[in-house]
């Protein structure tokens, strides 16, 4: 019910002053549960269009645990938690047997809702293998949310007709996401093969200068390639979010 | 012509081996133009959807004034020239009579052939009126290559319900741009508040721990809310191509 | 009129749909204007205690203006606009008669309601004479907000006893500011000095390793004392609104 | 006895000159013990208004407990003792059996002296659950200070209507403790929506472009939004402490 | 074939459409393997004079094996793993019988194919015994690439008569690769000293201010003396493929 | 009169109590004028063994001839200030007639009571021709505070031999200031080669990766060689200072 | 003459004692000429291969002609300074008519002694045409030295076929300097492409997030490919050192 | 003897041309022994006033006991190794009976000769009693190396009346070691109270915005107390050598 409504129900007498306050309430404030230790917000898919996510790291186990069971309980959402150890999984796999876990990305999740699949492929670039485990962070999250998920992996610019060799691929895709530690420079150089958007992450593969990822990063921002948006360093989950919002929200 | 029917037709006699070889220069080597100073990109339109833009800092105005030259002699792009000083477009304005000139984006457009224009509306917020000129410079790149793009000046969040009143403008939006100094707190508390995808620009605007613009950037990078990407400090220009990028190419 | 006296009057008859819409807004939005370039809050004093002050590097002096003016003439706030230029102002006073202007602090005043003042004594310390500037923006800062503010310029640690021999003003205050470049020594030494809250303002005097103030930045950020807040370098006006909120909303 | 009334019972022969000497010392040498390992300070609750509070980490299990002993030994004063591990509590337990420890906040207290209680609420505010260890640091000291401390966690700006549904709650408030890692956004925009004075607290919480805390550190200090203080990175203990001093100070 | 002949033989019918388009594809597009983690680059050693090099950092001990079987797998190179622990090493000798460990180095090769000597000696120097391991992983690879390889250790400047002594050993090198933590100083030393070019490896053995090796790195890049050319911290891996690209190609 | 002197009269009658304080006062509240912008510090030279000096940048003409002329008004120091351009010289010299100026060191000093020679030498080292005018403020500061100064200017390690073609001369002084920018490897080079205390002073000269100093001061504090002390980069004032300390304290 | 060829003189009474020490010290000691403000190298072009080079910033002209006309008196060396504004020029002209200077590369040079030229092919590519100033300084430093130099200008990633389309450039080359600013991608694209030794130069140009250069030379330093020696950012004087000595002294 | 001497015998005949290069190679070529992994410099007690010192992080403890078995095989000087653990005394001590170690210092010393004693006092003063290891470090450094030294722990400015309570043990001291973490602010408190040259030393006690001792070494290299030399983070090694050098050099 819109505000507008509610007022006329009451003007109407069909509404009692206490209950129209309880409905503008839902309007204005939309639902949450407070765990005490977390604040659970169940408007998030509605607002974002994606579930809120456990970001692990941080968190003991049952604080984990506790906020899945919650977001589980009204049963309009699924589950997705990051940087999840295995540790972390065997004890979730007790309390919510139907959790899953990809070892590769460190990814948790319960799907009870199918979610409706995408038709724009979203496709995955890496430097290198050692960059995989951020790779299939952005993998597991896309795939979570419906896309159409692609692969092409160790294609950086110290064998650069590894990529020549297979522009179409590049093509095909709606949203690109170039995943590279060291320079960082397939992200620029895939920004200039190309008309379709570029998602860039950093990785903090490399060592010394490298300072974390942050050369990685700094080379990304700075693409002389246009049309390159950054996430954070190793952020794979953050890079496959923005792909979902945009082939799920703009092609519609 | 692609490779296999330059072949075939050589196979069949119509085509002589000296101009089958030029016609596989022309596909597997896009045309340039070489003036000494400057390698002029013909082909980028074809391959990225976008033609090359000229960064003005860093180079005369002979400089400019001459690609601008070898880039419209061919009749097949429109120029854009970004951080151009008003005294590089005066001299810009003598050669090239149909030239303009944006004083707050500090951009130059040649526009000779039509872009076609998106419906998909590009939505560009600004945290302060301090963030303008950043947020003219995606302004005037989105418009040039032929977005809806739509305006909301200085609704940071130190008076966040200017933002909350208007959430209507953010869903309308297929992509928004969200353009803060200082902190840049902006992009989070957008990227809260929508199912769209953000583009985060943090600017240098501020002092002291801003450090250039580093506050802003790292806090967009670090964003807790998903769905931002993030460009250069200042960079209203990426952003914008970003946003072409992601509307001119996924809505097909 | 809050949301329940609001919707008993519908409930009641005295109030049409219409109208109880828009006084809903009121509650739920509060007051703004959109000038196009700047969206001027006019429901900050009511909500933080402050007026929306005007920050002026960035802004055009025509933008300065028209916010100015915006503020005023609603009739309900007084005007603060920091880091304005001699030259800003000498518009500005032409537009607006009233308008004051400290040099030494470059802010700009436009005093049209008087503010209630405070009798809980806001001291400001500061190390060197080089500080000065921030130290008076700081000073015009609370004056404007209704304190009774004190100075003690030039009492850092290179000498000591300069401080030592006046405890007595210390803790005579409610709140200390302590201004301080190079190494920023002078608030940890206060700091331990002193049972009051200790505001602490880094400087960019100094050269070499001070990079910018990041030397008294992080030298006050680790104060072995504690009770110290410290706010951005150079950030006079920052520290004083901080010990505005705790004189005038505490003590109450 | 003051220096003057000291040099009167001189003159009144009251006091013999050796005697005097000593009384002079105790004015102008407050107390301390000399341990060799530590110079334990006797006045600082005196002067301060808070005993000397043990930081841990660095010390050895021996030292922790013998500077406890020593401040214990004069009966007037409580012990705090931060960042200490299980095993330190463990062996600290041991010798001084009424010792408490709080798991969450890694703090030790010893409270021979029921310290006098504030009715004016700390609100502690922490954007995520991974950030309550640094929560529950500020609960502990600013409780055994006197503080009525109130708690409302994991309300980030993701989900800002969390937030906003509670405003009443920020209004209750004396002072405000903001604790939050990643971007630290929450800060300004709880800045932006009272009028109480907000301590804010950068966590290390985050990856990669956090840098351990910088991201949120800087953007504090950045805040759009006035009237907020900022600790260092993951201090709970110095934010609580400097509310401490503000709302047992400055509402006398 | 170059694609002029290939043209020629299609033109003669000597050669099928669909083998020509094989053919081409051979020339513009060197070989590659795609074994989904990897993409191992076949034609690196023709390109570029070197065979790929593994980067065992981050790879599982089953990539590392499945590549170096691939690149066995062909015949034409030897393989070189650099930064791999020993244990990684127990595994590849049990697939590869013929792998060989340099622990000093953290190097696994495998050498089918002699490579041919070089006579251009390459002087590798470091400044303390704490570089030794940076200077053997420069050892094995420029020994692995056919260098004369010479060693010099233990040489800084703080005793800087042990450098003097031996300027003929300077001289007699065809490149001198220098070596040092700390200050990093002997790269300059050693560049006034010698008409030799001068590869500086900064490494991160130190501690405090030089936050991993960054004092070095930056001591090198700005060296007094010219002739230096600077490679990544603790990248001696890299200096030696540098020395390897000058003496194995200029020379002849 | 020292403490125990003044109760002593007092008990004897020969003090009375008013004199007392202000006696006890000189004793443990050493002297100061407070000029508004100023709290001019008498007693350093006293506790310090050299005046306060006068650090121009960010004060204002007008406030460093007040405080000139309150330091000489007492008679008994004489007074330096540092970093003062020719304009703020040209001020001074009005009102001060005996004011001297050297343009290289940008110091004026006014020499009222002659200061006794040390005839411990100091020698100042600088690694190049840009380096002089820190150098200069060294030598004279140095000077003005009664050193035997001594200069070898333009010995950087890019020549090394003229150094080493030297040594008598740095073992001839008591202490050595060692300026260098760049990489400034000269610290540890003259650290190695002699028994003296050296004073190392990073400058600014370079640029790039050099950030204004920071890679030198970062070289000197890592120097290989002990013995060497650093102060802020282009910080010749200091280093003298330090020397000062040295010979006129240490040697009696 | 060497030591022994002495002695053996000594001990056959061909040489006096007091002569011998006179050769002696110009077997051990180099010679130089002190200035005062400078201490001239005369033994550099024997010892490194190349005459003492003057860096103008942060000199008087004063100094710089006096040196030159040192460095000249001798006839034995020609002269380069670089980082010359062209007023410096202008009064170098005066004193030194046969000086010359390039303005685009900043650099003075006079021309006594022609040097001998190298066949070796120097190539210097840049990314972009406001990289310019930096490969002009390359270019100008290395065909003072007699190197065979050849340019490839504005070739960067972003249309990477400018580049793909010359590769027989690269080959030809004896070394390559590659000069680019933004994200420095060119290097490790150019080192993945070649087998000859790459000589990388990062260049300010650029904005935000470049860091004055910080972003490419943190690509560079960490590049994929391998056979990347990195100096200083703008440094193209000292990339042309490094490819002087590379292809003078290894060749031979 | 000296070079003349060493011309005039071979003039007389007393000295063949063989021996008499030996000799002079003594002069100009300092003794040091070559042990492949490492150059053991034994010139240098004579040449700087102490012995090489062994730094052992990075080192095997078989090099370790390497180079101390060579150092003392010579029978002219003492050993010192700094940053050794336990369990690389272990071995040592079985190599080396009479060796012996601080564990708070992580100093293994082994004395053979006895080192003449000084007279002038050096102070050792440390922030708080997590700085001891470094200041330990220092007190063994300076003990080994025959100074007098002296200790005041635990007298940080939160509780500055420790310090000014004992001032008179600060004017005995020859030299001062200010030992603190955290903002490092008593270095600079020291610096103005006293005529004696002050070494600081930052540690890296604190956590968060204290980046591992940056903001100490911050604070003391800009230091408004000027007297004061500053070392690398947590050197007390080095502080105390600095001291050795002062007083044992000086005060002859």
């Amino acid at each position: 019910m819109e505000a507008s409504e509610i007022l006329r129900r009451v003007a109407a007498g069909a509404l009692s002053v206490g209950d129209a306050e309880a409905e503008l309430n839902a309007v204005y404030a939309p639902p949450f549960d407070d765990l005490g230790y977390a604040t659970v917000d169940h408007a998030r898919k509605a607002r974002t269009g994606a579930s809120e996510v456990i970001y692990c790291a941080g968190k003991t186990t049952g604080q984990i645990i506790g906020v899945m069971q919650n977001m589980l309980s009204r049963g309009t959402q699924n589950v997705l938690a990051t940087r999840a150890a295995a540790e972390v999984f065997a004890e979730v796999a007790s309390a919510i047997p139907d959790a899953r876990y990809s070892e590769a990305a460190r990814i948790i999740s319960v799907e009870r809702r199918p979610e409706p699949r995408s038709s724009a492929p979203v496709l995955i670039l890496c430097a290198g293998t050692s960059d995989i485990p951020v790779a299939e962070e952005a993998f597991v999250t896309a795939d979570f949310h419906g896309c159409d998920v692609r692969r092409l992996y160790d294609v950086g610019v110290a064998g650069i007709h590894r990529l020549l060799a297979r522009l179409d691929i590049l093509e095909e895709a709606a949203v690109i996401v170039v995943i590279a530690g060291m320079e960082g420079a397939l992200a620029s150089v895939v920004g200039g093969l190309t008309s379709r958007p570029v998602i860039a992450v950093p990785t903090s593969i490399g060592y010394g200068a490298n300072f974390g990822g942050l050369a990685a990063l700094l080379a990304m921002l700075n693409s002389c390639a246009s049309g390159v948006g950054v996430v954070n360093i190793d952020n794979g989950f953050g890079a496959a979010m923005l792909a979902v919002k945009i082939v799920k929200n703009i092609g519609k």
